[in-house]
């Protein structure tokens, strides 16, 4: 039985035998999910929700990033994993066909602060996670994606599930039944993306995978059978021919997917799909030094299954904006990058971009849809004032995976960016660091408390409510 | 787009406007739908989740059924939830292909509370709720039942938002949020049947559908296209060619499904489709005075769609034996009826059931699979020690709809049955007599009180924990 069988490799996974390349990649993906949750914690979905489900009523220790509070783990791994999503500026992972961490950090921290875990075992049961929620994507991917599932949501519920297990050192059944309470769990679809419930989204997979775990912790039943039955999981979910169990085994660790291709980190706060247009137009522009008001018409070509959900000519809002590569391609020839703050839902009618945006043509390109995973590369055309056409070929963008990093210090600029909102300087510097050597600590209440005692506006908040 | 039509159709609905017999039918359903949820809150499925969630540390008026605590309303729309499906003794409805009140509840009572709504704004959610679930039933099914969705969590989740939605006033666009939030909450496969993962969908469900309406109040957004869009919930959930969105809007109130057919209720605690089987097989024993020890072999034939899940023969467990259509023959030849206490996991392997278990034979009708919704009929037929062979048909199991009710005064003794552990005699008399006439209490409060004070082992349980 799947379940089982899936179960079993779980348990086997020990830090001393991990890849040293999964450590380093694991800490790095850790270290940027930190960074981004505390960059969204002030988003309006966490306020939403945070009312929604009553969390400030609620007595627990599990720390609700920048928010001054602690409430149920559950609340926690919900809001903390709304905040990681809310910008979409997390990393990414092909295999899966989504996000990888952020179904997996925000559970997984909650259940290591009320443990005391230390980071051996946090690292070990985020690489159980990414591994598991891979293998079940290898296994229904692209077929599972294309269909208008949400893999992040659906396939994260997994590999929160499995982390939090594996954290809670459940023994091969009741992991196993973790995983068939995760598939009862599964959610999420397409249709909603660009709007808010899109980070919810995350959140609920980040609090199901967690749940999941406990609930098989305490005795909680479930089907072993829940993948392989003609109403399980693949045949719901995929439908048959849409999905090779083999794959899933054969896929297993085999490298692990934190080493090869290895997770893929954003330099821009944009939808992935974008990115690669984006690095191929600050090429040209770079090489050829290009100013905005230089250029006269530009052309960008990405892949189909790239293409169709970011073609979006007149986005509507800022969370649209981001699904936008007129309007990422706009930003980034007049600022030579794109930032956070170009998704504000005030930025996105800004004169300037709009007038560019005009002279962005974006396209498809003729590849057919296929079983390549070789999707994240893209062609850019720009036509100069002088009438000059340059061109450049990004084969993959900067930080896609383990080969093709993201330039030196880029990652740890993007950290001290993202917190910047939120910590004073010391405590970002400080849990950078322990971020950095995430192995040598002995408790991830740590890293909670310095996230919290840090913030910057406690002070004036605690004056506002005596 | 198909969102805000069914929710202009939602905020249309009045107390006033509502048919008598619609009315009545939800004072039954809400009715039994408590106490079955009175009989459940001990089980075991309640236990775990409680503690997984955290529920007694969440500071909440909600109360949660049997269990002596408040908390917040999610927390007792999640346990409550559980709590009414735990025995499957809950009602029915064919045109979800489910169970249309348990979904909708628990959510909706903790609302209420927290509200201090009245029975008529109750009723009136109510049946709202359950007029969306199979209008989006109507839409989608027999195929979305078929593939291995469990209609009563993912359908019951926009049930659940719709009633909440009504409860909280929701304007039209937060109405049609409310139900494209859900769309991205639904989840819940049959795999999992028989394991206590299928309550637990049902308090997943009623949580959610909470959550979907208070989260789109707050301003949650979510897509207006969420139903149509080509990665939507009718596509991604079903798929091309195997849904109508005509149906959905014919079938809505014309007439309510409250009226017609109506909710089926159970006075056996066991799968719905081992029903007509049972009352079949106790048809021919009264009328032929016959006991247990005069039978040499009883045969039933019920329609594929219902066989097919509850063909067990062998059934290892409390839960799965509710599944098991040969286990219930024998306890009801052996009792004249099937009662809660035959499915504790010790009484399963009693020797008389067992023993006449071997003399039954099972199987489905050879009626093809279509469009029909007529196949809750069934055959027995029974040989008798001396020789005889005696046989009935029954095309409907009593309480099946509206026009084959449940047999006078069964109802309220089932409630009785239900609430006798849980509830003192002289509460359980008023709370029956309150539910009876729901539509003029003022208050849902008083409800909850009367089965919070009226509650057996308080004191002892007070005394024990001091």
């Amino acid at each position: 039985m799947i379940a089982s069988r899936l179960a079993e490799l779980i348990c086997e996974v020990r830090f001393e035998a991990l890849p040293v390349a999964a450590i380093e990649m694991a800490k790095l993906s850790i270290l940027d999910t930190i960074g981004v949750t505390l960059a969204g914690c002030k988003s309006e979905a966490v306020n939403i929700t945070e009312i929604a489900v009553d969390a400030r009523a609620s007595i627990g220790d599990a720390l609700v990033f920048g928010r001054g509070y602690r409430t149920a783990p559950a609340n926690a791994a919900l809001l903390n994993g709304i905040a990681s999503h809310a910008l979409d500026f997390d990393d990414c992972n092909n295999t899966m066909g989504g996000h990888p961490s952020v179904p997996i950090v925000p559970g997984l921290w909650a259940l290591a602060e009320q443990q005391g875990a230390d980071g051996r075992a946090f690292l070990t049961a985020y690489a159980v996670g990414v591994e598991t929620e891979t293998a079940i994507g290898a296994a229904v991917n692209f077929h599972h994606y294309e269909k208008g599932w949400h893999p992040t949501s659906t396939l994260g519920t997994f590999g929160g599930a499995a982390a939090c297990a594996h954290l809670l050192k459940l023994n091969q059944t009741q992991t196993a039944n973790a995983l068939a309470i995760a598939a009862s769990m599964a959610a999420g679809i397409k249709a909603n993306f660009g709007t808010m419930t899109k980070p919810f989204h995350v959140g609920q997979c980040a609090r199901n995978g967690l749940l999941a775990a406990r609930l098989a912790e305490g005795g909680m039943t479930a089907s072993p059978e829940v993948f392989e039955h003609k109403q399980g999981f693949f045949e719901v979910f995929n439908g048959a021919g849409t999905y090779s169990v083999k794959k899933l085994f054969d896929k297993w660790a085999s490298p692990f997917d934190l080493v090869e291709p290895g997770i893929a980190f954003k330099q821009y706060p944009c939808c992935a799909s974008t990115h690669p247009a984006i690095d191929a137009l600050l090429k040209i522009m770079q090489v050829e030094n290009l100013k905005a008001p230089d250029i006269t018409k530009i052309r960008s070509w990405t892949h189909p299954r790239r293409f169709r959900h970011t073609n979006r000519p007149n986005p509507r809002s800022g969370l649209d904006a981001k699904f936008s590569v007129q309007y990422c391609l706009a930003r980034a020839a007049i600022h030579g990058a794109v930032l956070l703050e170009h998704f504000e839902d005030s930025a996105i009618h800004d004169e300037e971009v709009r007038s560019l945006m005009g002279k962005i043509q974006s396209q498809e390109t003729e590849t057919p849809f296929g079983t390549t995973t070789e999707h994240f590369f893209a062609n850019a055309e720009v036509v100069s004032a002088k009438g000059k056409t340059f061109s450049a070929f990004v084969p993959y963008p900067d930080g896609r995976n383990r080969r093709h990093p993201l330039p030196e210090g880029k990652l740890d600029s993007k950290f001290n960016d993202c917190v910047s909102q939120e910590l004073v300087p010391d405590a970002a510097q400080r849990l950078l660091s322990m971020l950095q050597s995430l192995d040598e600590i002995d408790n991830i209440n740590m890293l909670s408390s310095i996230i919290d005692d840090g913030r910057r506006h406690e002070k004036s908040e605690m004056l506002l409510h005596n």
